[in-house]
């Protein structure tokens, strides 16, 4: 019986407040967040028995799930050859960076001439990584160095089309202020006596008081405002008192600007501080888990796509682009595919039909991204934003500013980080126009000096991207059979990916799938 | 007519919204936040008549505001004397590494044993720095490299004495959960009716309905938790769907457990996010100002504490300890005397007595730390804490994360930041009495391994530091005559400080301080 399965039986039982008292007492958590790394066991040189030593796994995709499968797998001896379809390793983890490269699928080529400082990046792809996830037990075992993303920030701004934008800090006191004020006025007045005792009317308005900053019983509990707020003018030497921004809006303008609804982002759990990045770029971390699976002797090969996988009797052909573009077999006594579903199912495979068509069912999902690089950080110095992300409901969505170098001579901001339809209308344009519209866009925002100094760009889509061909997926249903079926190996071939685990489009749900399959798989040869 | 009294005019003419619509149409501001660096010209080397030129200023102290007066005044030319009372210069501004020694007033030395690794490091004194902070111009203008302090992390812990420590994403999540089902209840029964439209009511329960993550108006808008609070078992692979932490307790546990009030610490003008810090240790900002100021001519002699100022018919006089202990006559010009009030107070002076008896009104304030040394990042290992504050109302207050060196093999935890009586009471003891009671009471938060792989500890009370005596001052009145006073001349003597500022223990009002003094001390020269 694993840890896993045991302290699954008692959450069973018992529920899960019962679980984890079960873990307390048995020493295995001094606080929730412990659990963070689920039950996993990496291989070991001595785990396989003469026999089973020296097994070929043929990985399909360089991504962070084909290279940590090697990498695990290399651990215990396994002989892994990584079959990556494009020219870097990364997949989705990917940095752009001065002179890098890319043809989409409508035939756009782009060169980035971003600066060759070493800030000077688009993290195209996987561009941050809550605390609680796994990813960063890899970086800490690998020597990846880390620093922190700045995700939510009190001068970052909130706009919504039509009106002009009001720092963060400004729209949040405002809400929690009437908030606050409201329920002050429900409780005083005896409307929620039903709901609560005396003692705790006492502790809610107190707790109100300064929750919104407001006034006492005697004004009312009036939200008339708060240094919250920001300044205009602020407190300084001498006799600068300092002018507070003031007054708010009227209650019914701040509740229908409904600019509220992005007050509860920094909550997420995968979204609250702290976010970390590597320094340098995402892709510090697939080009160690690729130096890493390298030293574990696995070959990595890049440019190879995949073009034919096979179940036979005793174990997989493959069949990709080899050297000089020819048509290479391998064989293979496992394999493990961590391409998209979508790009997978497209490979002639002998795999059953329930297969096949299990893959076709997560629809890929539109998203991308531009890097707009400026010669000057006016954000920092016009703006004072130091990182974060601005929210608005135009169609670029955010705009995130840079959480290193500051203060240097440039800075890559993300003008967009779109999704869904939003990114669909991007993705049909072409790069020039995505710059000029996400440059209008912005400029509704910062004014005028958004369209000044950009240096360079570079935007993705992901969905035109070759082999990758959609930011990430979307299970219409995991309780119709293809979530379970495509966990579970389909003769010799396994599949990982963020796609098959709770944590679509986070790096952690790569690692995790991964792990998963390593364990599956390993399993299944020392018990063989 | 200087901006900033023009504003002012346009401020008291039309209260602060027409002076910053004033400001708009001026196109002095992009944003609330472009107003953060006050009215001030530096002084220029063409700004004196040949007459004027080369007036000495003796500078007493060599913290922020006396470091800045004199890379200020240096700039135009003036002849800079700073006298130091300390063996070192920065204050309050003050980093504690490997070696660093001090002597307190009670006698006690103590020598950080800390590692020599860059990270190892405890700022003593300042540690944060806001981004509206006119600081953040002087690291730019000095090129002082800046990396994200983080105050905020949802994986920090909030603790109340007797009960279990719980994460801040917890407790947050439960407040705004209870707040957003009671306040929607009362809208809905028509409580607020005098305070709602209709729309306003749609408007709100929408908003409320995110905000507290609680179900519709069939569920009564029940807050039940929420993926927000946390999980004991992460989201992962294949059927591991995570086991969110369980169900919140009742509404009035987290009532009257009152950790709420730690919650509104986040949306403070000062203390909101993004905060940052000086790479490597504050005291790379005094260290530059220093070096700064030197390139201006300035001299700072340390180790020399003023035994005497006098306003003469020519200037000013001062007697400090000079080369081999003699007392030193210098005479200047002007004197900017930046010492804190209690300190100043005690030097014998010719000053009006009303003088001397207003720098006895500001009361100083007691604060203290604590750096823990550890030979394991157990909070980032064991706890996912990466960075950040936990909140306790034991006596140590909080306990400050490193966020930096992430993964590296040791970190300087801050133990304890109290101040006021919790302060005295840490100030009382011995530096091995203060490290023993501070893990013992740390012991109760995070448990036994607090206590564990300690490699060092170093502890300051401020009030207990030669020469400074105070972590800051409070005034009792900012009315009743006494800052007024000291904020303008004392015959050529003019006082500088954080504490003749409106941002009183922070960098940014020594700065602002100083460069008011500045200011004030150049316009009498150009004038004369």
């Amino acid at each position: 019986m694993t840890r896993r399965s045991l302290l699954r039986s008692i959450g069973v039982a018992g529920g899960a407040g019962a679980m984890f008292e079960s873990m307390r007492a048995l020493g295995l958590v001094a606080s929730p967040q412990a659990l963070a790394v689920p039950d996993f066991r990496e291989p070991r040189a001595g785990d396989l028995a003469a026999a089973n030593r020296g097994k070929t796994v043929v990985i399909l995709g360089a991504g962070v799930a084909g290279l940590t499968a090697a990498y695990e797998l290399g651990k215990a001896g396994y002989r892994c050859v990584v079959l990556e379809a494009k020219d870097r390793v990364g997949g989705r983890v990917w940095t752009v960076r001065s002179g890098t490269t890319e043809t989409d699928l409508d035939g756009h080529t782009q060169t980035a001439r971003f600066s060759k400082e070493p800030g000077s990046y688009l993290n195209a792809g996987a561009a941050r990584i809550p605390q609680s996830h796994i990813t960063l037990d890899y970086c800490r075992e690998l020597g990846v160095p880390l620093e922190p993303l700045l995700a939510h920030n009190a001068n970052n701004l909130i706009h919504g089309e039509g009106s002009d934008a009001q720092q963060y800090r400004t729209v949040k006191a405002d809400y929690q202020g009437y908030v606050s004020e409201l329920l002050s006025k429900a409780v005083d007045q005896g409307a929620l006596d039903a709901e609560l005792t005396a003692d705790d009317k006492e502790a809610l308005l107190t707790f109100l008081s300064y929750y919104g900053d407001i006034g006492d019983k005697n004004s009312g509990f009036a939200y008339t405002g708060s240094s919250r707020r920001g300044y205009e003018v602020e407190p300084g030497a001498a006799d600068q008192e300092g002018v507070p921004l003031g007054p708010p809006p009227s209650l019914s303008e701040v509740l229908s600007s409904r600019l509220g609804r992005y007050l509860s982002f920094e909550s997420r759990y995968t979204h609250a501080m702290t976010l970390l990045q590597p320094v340098g770029g995402m892709d510090a971390i697939t080009n160690a888990l690729h130096e890493a699976a390298k030293r574990t002797g696995a070959e990595v090969v890049t440019g190879a796509p995949v073009s034919e996988v096979r179940n036979t009797d005793a174990g997989v052909d493959v069949v990709y682009r080899g050297p000089g573009g020819k048509d290479t077999r391998i064989s293979g006594d496992f394999c493990v595919a961590t391409l998209p579903p979508n790009v997978m199912a497209k490979i002639p495979t002998n795999l059953d039909s329930r297969v096949t068509s299990a893959l076709r069912f997560p629809e890929a999902f539109s998203a991308g991204k531009i890097g707009l690089e400026y010669d000057r950080r006016w954000w920092e110095l016009d703006e004072r934003i130091y990182g974060g992300i601005t929210m608005t409901d135009l169609d670029v969505l955010n705009i995130w500013y840079p959480s290193h170098g500051f203060h240097t001579d440039r800075g890559v901001v993300v003008g967009y980080y779109t999704e869904g339809p939003y990114s669909e209308a991007y993705s049909r344009l072409t790069p020039v126009e995505r710059e000029r519209r996400a440059l209008a866009q912005g400029a509704k925002i910062h004014g005028e000096k958004y369209r000044q100094g950009v240096q360079a760009s570079f935007s993705v889509s992901w969905e035109r991207t070759p082999h990758i061909e959609g930011g990430w997926v979307h299970w219409p249903s995991r309780d119709s059979g293809e979530y379970d079926l495509l966990n579970k190996p389909a003769g010799n071939v396994y599949f990982a990916g963020d796609w098959l685990s709770h944590f679509i489009a986070w790096q952690a749900g790569a690692i995790d799938s991964a792990r998963y399959v390593v364990t599956a798989l390993h399993d299944r040869v020392r018990n063989s």
